[in-house]
């Protein structure tokens, strides 16, 4: 049986929709029925669900966007570093294998040889590293935390997306925003990232950290251009001049943009499609659902 | 009446000894008391107590030393950062002043200008500023989630001693240990800091971040040499070759020795003695207890 924490999320829900779609057995909590920031309660659930794996799903994102953390940064560390050392702690006691959802926003841009940041690269987006966002920085020291954790996955995941109108879906975004910023990243199906993270789980790959992103990577003039010729918009869209521009007009703390190498993942069995590929399948849903 | 926080610990029991001393009404509580952890909790109990002020001198620090926090890392940010806006967040609401017992252990050395780290000064020896103990960078941590607080005063102590034979006393620790690091560093008379932290409530100075060492700097050696002048002791210290040597022999993570400029302190009317008459009055009474 699967347990997963925070699944009234963007996240946690969808991984919960994949479960219950797939047939397993599983608990989805949200923090407001079970506190399981206290390691305490946590311990007295799991001790009483028995779950084979547990998913951490939950976190401190900042509404509608990271710069909200910036305004509460005790949250922020709560939610995103020490909850993950709480949860450590008590699968570690009762031996139950578990993922974290992590974050590949702990990056800024690609290595110095010109490819892509591997799970052995140091976070260049971090408290460690600066400048980073409140947010980078909180995802970066939960990996700290969970340094030398026992069967603990820790999956990165980076820009979500889908076919689905929700707020949070990076090509909703897209077509919602007055003006984007140019800028390369790697990024995830949000669908296959679930669907790879319990794999790894049930498949007993290798506990680590991994980049679950697709393979490659894409501007943001890539994805508005794929979007107009899958026909999701005829829209003509608007970019930032340059980061300044962007920094002054809508962000109050910097973005990670940055690209990562998924060959670990790949190697392990759980790699996802290449990004092409996943994106344009997205977006021709977007059509198809829109039309029906 | 005061409330303090972390009142069993350290520095806690020692405002709490200050306080009562000076007939004030104080409540001292510690977390297994009540889990002061929790913004619940903590506001039901500051409602019903309702206190003119509030002191945090709860943290974690690790036993025996701040090498124990590489361990518990998730404990220490949930202590040392969390914690901390926690407060803030409950004492803005209830509109009590309050004030943080921080460190002055998120600096190294000194200014390039020779001159001591001012208050203005960003940390040097922090997450943002590496290498740093985790310790050190969950200190700096919490100023950053306290940046504009109300009513907030954050009093930075740096290696507290006194004349008391207590393992966490710096001169007892210099007593005890087989061999020192000689290092240069700005020092807190813990009675003193005590008092000067209350009296900077009481006397309503303006609320801000102060350095609360003796002014002046002292190195390892001259404390040993004014150790054995004073007649604690006549006991030969022994010296590291190095810092280097300390580091593969008696530390696991990079101490902070700095020198902090106690200026603003002093101008605010809550200045400490110079550093060399705290020390010599400490050992003089450290000297005479052991006669008594």
């Amino acid at each position: 049986m699967f347990i997963i924490l925070g699944s009234s999320g963007y996240v946690g829900s969808k991984i919960f929709q994949f479960l219950t779609k797939s047939e397993k057995e599983v608990i989805g909590i949200s923090r407001s029925e079970i506190d399981y920031t206290s390691p305490k309660i946590l311990e007295e659930f799991l001790r009483s669900k028995k779950p084979r794996f547990l998913i951490n799903a939950a976190g401190y994102t900042g509404k509608p966007n990271v710069d909200a953390c910036e305004l509460a940064k005790a949250d922020c560390l709560n939610g995103n570093s020490v909850l993950p050392g709480t949860i450590r702690n008590v699968c570690e006691e009762l031996k139950i294998s578990w993922g974290h959802v992590s974050s590949g926003c702990i990056y800024s841009g690609r290595r110095s040889d010109g490819s892509g940041w591997a799970e052995s690269d140091s976070p260049n987006f971090s408290f460690r590293s600066p400048p980073c966002s409140f947010y980078s920085g909180s995802k970066a020291l939960a990996e700290e935390v969970l340094e030398g954790a026992e069967n603990c996955y820790i999956w990165r995941l980076r820009i979500p997306y889908n076919e689905e109108r929700g707020p949070r879906n990076y090509l909703q975004k897209l077509l919602n925003y007055d003006s984007l910023l140019e800028a390369e990243n790697s990024v995830s199906h949000l669908d296959e990232f679930c669907q790879k993270c319990v794999e790894s789980l049930e498949k007993e790959v290798e506990p680590a950290i991994y980049n679950m992103t697709n393979p490659g990577s894409v501007t943001t003039r890539q994805v508005t251009e794929w979007i107009r010729e899958e026909g999701v918009t005829d829209k003509q869209f608007k970019f930032f001049e340059d980061e300044e521009q962007f920094m002054s007009k809508a962000a109050k703390t910097p973005r990670s943009n940055c690209v990562l190498d998924t060959t670990k993942a790949e190697k392990a069995g759980i790699g996802m499609r290449p990004v092409e590929e996943a994106m344009r399948e997205s977006m021709h849903k977007m059509v198809k659902v829109a039309a029906a």
